[in-house]
C-alpha cells in the first residue's frame, strides 16, 4: 500500500502542491450579487463578445484562463497539463475554449464537481512528479445550460421552487509544485451516490448523500472532525441541499451547523435576486473557490479550507426515462501551511 | 523539473504500472466482424437485457467492467480508482453502469480518444503513489450514439460514404502498481488540435492532423523512431483518416506504412460488412486494445505497442452553429519489458 494513502479514499500529497493564481469572471447576475466585487471581470451582458450562447461560455472561460495565466505571471508553454470540463453536451464550452491554447489537456466531465475533480487531479499530477504547473478550470452558463437542459429562454417557464439558478461563471486556478501556498494537502474522490431521487428540479436533495458520503469518509480518513477547518464549503447544494446535508450529518455525528457553508448559497442573495434554491453550474463553486475563497488565505482569513464540489451525474434523456439523479463529491483540503 | 518527464509533452512511469486483467464486450455487428472471436461477450441484440438504448450502453459497460474484475480475481473494493466517460450527453452510461460499484470515480470526457485518455490517468494514479489498483473504461453504442449525434434509427436515414459507423462496444483495463506486464511506460498527453474540418460527418479527417501531431511529439519526445514499435495502433480515423495520417506523417519524415493500423479498420470488414469508412466510439479502440491487442502481449505476438486514441471534440449544437469539428489524440507506450 502506498505511503500516500490515508484511510479508505483519501491520499495526502506531501509536496504541497500550491494554488500559485486564481481568476473568475462572472455574468450580470453574479455582478448583481454580494460577491460581486469578488470577480476579476464581470460581462455587461451575457455574450462575452460572442454571438450564441454556447461561444459565450467558450469565449468566458477562456477569458477566465488568461486571466489566471497573466495573475501567475507565466505563459500558456509553461503548463504541463490542463484539465477542465462543463454542463453542455460533449464538454465543448471547454473544448472550444481551450482549442488554441496547445497544452495536453485532460477533458473531464463531473458536472457541478468538476472543480473538484480537476482539483484533485491537476493537484496529483504535481505530486506525482509528471508536472510542475498544471491548470484546474471550467465554467457554466446560465442560458446554454437553461436550454439544454430546461426550455428555450424565450419561453419564459416558471421554475419550481426548488430549482437552482445555473451560474454564468468561470473559475481557473494556476497549481505549482513550487510556491507559498495555499497547499492542497488531501484529497477524498467519492463514488457515484444513488440517493433515490428522482426529481430533476430539486438537484440539491439529490446530491446531499453525496456530499454526506464523501464529508463524512474523509473526516474518518484524516481523523480529523468539522471543526479542523475554518470553512467547509460544499458546491452546489443549495438552500435546500444543505439544509439535508446539515441534518443528515448530524445524524452521522457530524456537526456542520457551525462551519459549513455552500457555494450555491454565496453566490446570490435571494432575498433580492430570483434564484429560487441558489445557485447552480460548475461555475458556481468554481468562481467562488477562485475569486472569493482563496484570497482570504492572503488576508489570513482562512487557513484550513475542504472545498467539496457536488454533482448531479444525469440527462434529459435519463430524466424522460424516469431514472434517478445520481450524485457524486469531491473533498479537497487546502491548508496554508503544512500539516505533515 | 521533474525527473518523469521526458522532451515536450511526454512522462515516463518508471514503476510501470502493469494492465494486469482487460475485458472486452461487443454486439450483433462486432460479432459479424473479423474480431469476434477476441471479445468476452457478445450480445445476440443490441439491448443487453435493459429497455432502452441508454440503458442498454450502460448495461453493457457494467458487465464489461464485472467480466475484467472476474479476469483479474479480484473484488471492486480493491480498486482505489476508476475513471470512465462516454459519448453521450453528460456521460450518463458510464455513471450508470458504476453507480452501484462504490468506487471513488472520476468522470472523463475526450470522445473517441477516451480509453487512451483513461489509460493515461489510471497508469499515472498508480506511478504516483496514489493507487495500488485502478480501472480505465469506456464503452460507445451505435444505437445511443446515433440518435443523439445523426437521426432516429427508424428513420433509417442515409449515411454518406465518409461516415464511420460507431462501435457498440466497451473495453476495460485493470491496471496495478505490481504485476507480470504488459507494462504502461510512457505517456504523451496531446492538445486540442483544428486542422480546419467542419464536416461532422468526416471524423477521420478531422482527427487525423491531432493524430499526426501526438505521434511525432511522441516520437521526438521519446527520441524512438515508428519501428520501435511492433505495432502503433491509432482509433479511430477509420480508413480515410488512416490515409491522411499515413501522408502527413511521411511529409513530417515518418514512415508510418509498415506497421500502423487503426482500431476503426481493424474491427470490421468493409468488404463484407456496411460500415463504409471504418469504426468508431470510444468503445471501437477500448475493445480492440482490451480484446484483441493486450492478449498479444501473453502470446508473444506483440512486445511494444504504441496506443495512440484519437477524439473528435464537437456536439450536434457547435456543428449547426458551423463550428469545426476539434481533434485530439492521446499516445500510451505499452511494453512488455521495462525499457528503463
Amino acid at each position: 500500500m502506498s505511503g500516500k494513502r490515508v484511510g479508505l479514499n483519501t491520499v495526502k500529497l506531501m509536496s504541497l502542491p500550491s494554488i500559485i493564481a486564481s481568476s473568475s469572471v462572472g455574468g450580470k447576475m453574479e455582478a448583481a450579487g454580494p460577491l460581486s466585487e469578488s470577480f476579476d471581470y464581470l460581462s455587461g451582458d451575457s455574450y462575452f463578445g460572442a454571438k450564441c450562447w454556447e461561444g459565450a461560455e467558450s469565449a468566458m472561460l477562456k477569458k477566465c484562463f488568461e486571466q489566471a495565466l497573466a495573475k501567475a505571471n507565466m505563459e500558456k508553454d509553461a503548463l504541463h497539463y490542463m484539465l477542465s470540463g462543463d454542463l453542455l453536451n460533449q464538454c465543448v464550452a471547454s473544448a472550444f475554449a481551450l482549442k488554441d491554447s496547445g497544452v495536453p489537456f485532460f477533458g473531464l466531465f463531473g458536472a457541478c464537481s468538476t472543480m473538484a475533480e480537476s482539483l484533485s487531479l491537476a493537484a496529483m499530477l504535481i505530486d506525482g512528479g509528471f508536472a510542475d504547473f498544471t491548470c484546474a478550470l471550467t465554467s457554466s452558463h446560465f442560458c446554454s445550460a437553461e436550454r439544454q437542459f430546461r426550455l428555450p429562454l424565450s419561453y419564459g417557464s416558471q421554475r419550481t421552487p426548488s430549482a437552482q439558478w445555473t451560474a454564468t461563471a468561470a473559475g481557473a486556478l494556476i497549481l505549482s509544485s513550487a510556491g507559498d501556498g495555499p497547499y492542497v494537502s488531501h484529497i477524498t474522490t467519492g463514488s457515484i451516490v444513488d440517493g433515490g431521487i428522482n426529481d430533476e428540479a430539486n438537484m440539491g436533495c439529490a446530491m446531499a448523500p453525496a456530499a454526506l458520503e464523501t464529508l463524512c469518509t474523509h473526516f474518518d480518513d484524516t481523523n480529523r472532525s468539522p471543526d479542523y477547518y475554518d470553512l467547509i464549503v460544499t458546491g452546489d447544494l443549495g438552500h435546500i441541499g444543505h439544509e439535508i446535508l446539515i441534518d443528515l450529518a448530524a445524524k452521522e455525528g457530524f456537526d456542520l451547523e457551525k462551519n459549513c457553508q455552500d457555494c450555491g448559497m454565496l453566490l446570490y442573495d435571494r432575498n433580492k435576486q430570483d434564484v429560487h434554491a441558489g445557485g447552480s453550474g460548475c461555475g458556481c463553486s468554481a468562481s467562488v473557490l477562485a475569486g472569493h475563497l482563496l484570497p482570504k488565505f492572503k488576508s489570513g482569513e482562512i487557513k484550513k479550507l475542504l472545498f467539496a464540489a457536488t454533482g448531479a451525474l444525469m440527462s434529459p434523456t435519463t430524466s424522460l426515462q424516469g431514472e434517478n439523479v445520481l450524485g457524486i463529491c469531491h473533498a479537497v483540503s487546502i491548508e496554508a501551511e503544512s500539516p505533515f
